[in-house]
């Protein structure tokens, strides 16, 4: 039996939902020869570390409880006298985790999973653990330190941080491999704008569109954080800095959906979509009937080429794979001497605590080689 | 430095631009910290062995005289005096495989990299080196023989063996080991069969496709090995046992394009081109005729789904990513709890020794952990 012994940074939507599929997945796994051990769990306010860390990690009764309390709102901290664990908060929290990193990293092993929205996975990467993000906080730093983090390559994974489960940076990183070298990414990376361009396309108004999608849950709770391209932005930053570019999120020319002057500097979110939005409808709606008029469809797309990195709208041919989108799944072309006429392209949905869970899993699943 | 010693089975079309690849990749992998070190070379007669198989392998040099000679139609022997190497034939050869496969196996690891058309590598499974697969056959045997291959399943690689390059083995392992369940797999796996049905759309007739395909050089010599099903139940077969299904080729339905009264031991290939394929025109026209009647086109695919794998005609909607399915491109999709309304789709070239050769060192590539 190969044991991974795990810190899970986060216990949001996707942090349960991975704890959920550590359970389900035992006696798969256990098939495969692997265990793994949660050895510690952490939320904004504090950390737990389980008592024997050095042998079988948290019972599964005391995963599901952690999933409990915390969908139920609860910090982690109520839990303290229902497991055998100790509890750290603050500063105690980051010192427990770098000793926990350095006392397993150099015995067993261990793998710090970031299923957060912190930016702590760098300050434990350098001790020598294998890293599992789905955070892209990390990853999106400046150049430096995402260098830093990537400096061991085999011991990261962070597949779920573009496209969650979908097998993109997997993918992308094996065509690299193989010497094949890659001309030009294009995607549409975003579930949200997927669904308001497609919706566009069927002639509905653009505020319109946001505001079901709002009330449908598939937008932020203040939409303009899917509007305004930013995190679109961070997955077309992983995906360049994989290709080996050195270059930051300021390198990127993005294109948001909103002017500077509706943004969260100046109105609320309230005000945004009661008074902001409509005035945005007659814009756009142009803009897809010139892309129309020349048998196009538009598309919020990032473009990754020529050591350029944009994102925003853009006219595709209806036949397209992205040309073809609907709905909410994402879509990756990927041109290069092998995929040079007809790109590689990977399709599917690409958010959901569900999906961005199993990518997380299997990431941790891909490291075992790695552990005794 | 990782040093991973191979042996390559087969130097044809692909393995000799695995040859080509590895060298124009040296630098590429000496930047990741792994130098790829060809200790042993094979075609159908004879085994070239390098003197130095602990040290550094044959020289680049030598590779490229190796790609040269085999190209020109020579076999490998005509070699033996231009490098340091000891050449063995017959059951010598297979002798010294195994005899390598358990020295090297042992002390810094050996991976054999199938890229013939033979059986062999199932008598070097057993030796505890690493296998990269490009060749079908060995995982197509019988169940029991295909359970011993990839009882480490660690140290086995076959993505080249279904859709080439394309990432679709590593994409099934990767949703399976994150315990989503796969409840069905469709795929246009032949790129010949897939111009073959986008050309029929258009209205050609078969025989004319036929032939103009087999003077382009897209199908086999005797076009029938293409037309009969054969190869895509292969790849089925692969990807229903990679699902756990112990099942075998015998239990694969295969809809053949051509009625055996029109196979090879009833008409030799020039019969079957010139009196046999005509007579075929009419009923498959009548098939695409139909499907088109009911908005739907036909396809040539091979579906995994309730414990059988079937391989032919299926009609299927015009906008699912298999209808909208154009040229030789291969597509593959992948339906489970996660990818369940809309498929996780993996698409683009899925044949040609460049892409196959890629995916092949991508595989040796991704054994590295293993490696001293
Ligand atoms: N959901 C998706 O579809 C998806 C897809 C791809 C990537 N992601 C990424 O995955 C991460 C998690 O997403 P989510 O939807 O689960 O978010 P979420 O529901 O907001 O949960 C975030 C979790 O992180 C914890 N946290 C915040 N700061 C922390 C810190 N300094 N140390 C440790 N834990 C901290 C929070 O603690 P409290 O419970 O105390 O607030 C919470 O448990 C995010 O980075 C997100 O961008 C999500
Ligand atoms: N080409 C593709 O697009 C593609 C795609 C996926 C998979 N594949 C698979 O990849 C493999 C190689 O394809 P290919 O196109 O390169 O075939 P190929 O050009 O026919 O070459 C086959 C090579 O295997 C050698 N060989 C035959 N029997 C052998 C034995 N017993 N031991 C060692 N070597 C032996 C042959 O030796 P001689 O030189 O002495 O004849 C030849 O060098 C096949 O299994 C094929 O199915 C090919």
């Amino acid at each position: 039996m190969k044991s991974i012994p795990i810190i899970l940074l986060g216990c949001g939507g996707v942090g349960r939902q991975l704890l959920h599929h550590i359970i389900s997945c035992r006696s798969l796994h256990s098939k495969q020869g692997i265990i793994i051990r949660l050895v510690g769990v952490s939320d904004s306010s504090s950390l737990l570390v389980s008592d024997d860390i050095m042998l079988s990690g948290m019972r599964n009764e005391f995963l599901a409880e952690i999933c409990h309390v915390k969908s139920a709102g609860s910090p982690l901290k109520s839990l303290l006298n229902h497991g055998h664990c100790q509890l750290y908060t603050g500063q105690g929290a980051l010192e427990n985790i770098v000793s926990i990193a350095s006392s397993l990293g150099r015995s067993t092993g261990l793998a710090v999973v970031d299923c957060s929205a912190s930016a702590e996975t760098e300050q434990v990467s350098s001790l020598g653990c294998c890293v599992v993000l789905a955070n892209k906080k990390p990853l999106t730093c400046a150049i430096e330190d995402f260098e830093k983090l990537v400096s061991h390559f085999r011991r990261i994974r962070f597949e779920s941080t573009v496209g969650a489960g979908l097998p993109v940076i997997a993918s992308v990183t094996r065509v690299i491999s193989s010497g094949d070298p890659i001309s030009r990414i294009v995607g549409s990376l975003s579930g949200t704008l997927g669904y308001v361009m497609s919706e566009l396309e069927e002639g509905k108004a653009f505020s319109e569109i946001v505001r079901a999608a709002k009330s449908l849950g598939y937008t932020e709770p203040d939409p303009r954080d899917d509007l305004s391209g930013m995190d679109v932005a961070r997955k077309g930053l992983i995906l360049s800095r994989l290709l080996g570019w050195r270059i930051n999120l300021s390198d990127i020319k993005i294109e948001s959906l909103y002017p500077s002057e509706f943004g969260p500097d100046s109105m609320s979110t309230e005000d945004f979509l009661s008074k902001g939005l409509w005035q945005l409808d007659e814009k756009l709606k142009e803009r897809v009937a010139t892309a129309s008029s020349k048998g196009n469809v538009l598309r919020y797309v990032c473009v990754i080429e020529d050591s350029r990195c944009n994102v925003g709208l853009q006219e595709l041919p209806k036949d397209s794979a992205l040309g073809r989108l609907r709905g909410s799944d994402n879509v990756v072309e990927i041109y290069s001497r092998c995929y040079k006429n007809s790109p590689l392209v990977i399709q599917g949905a690409g958010a959901g605590n569900d999906t961005t869970a199993a990518g997380v899993l299997a990431d941790i699943i891909d490291l075992q080689d790695i552990f005794a």
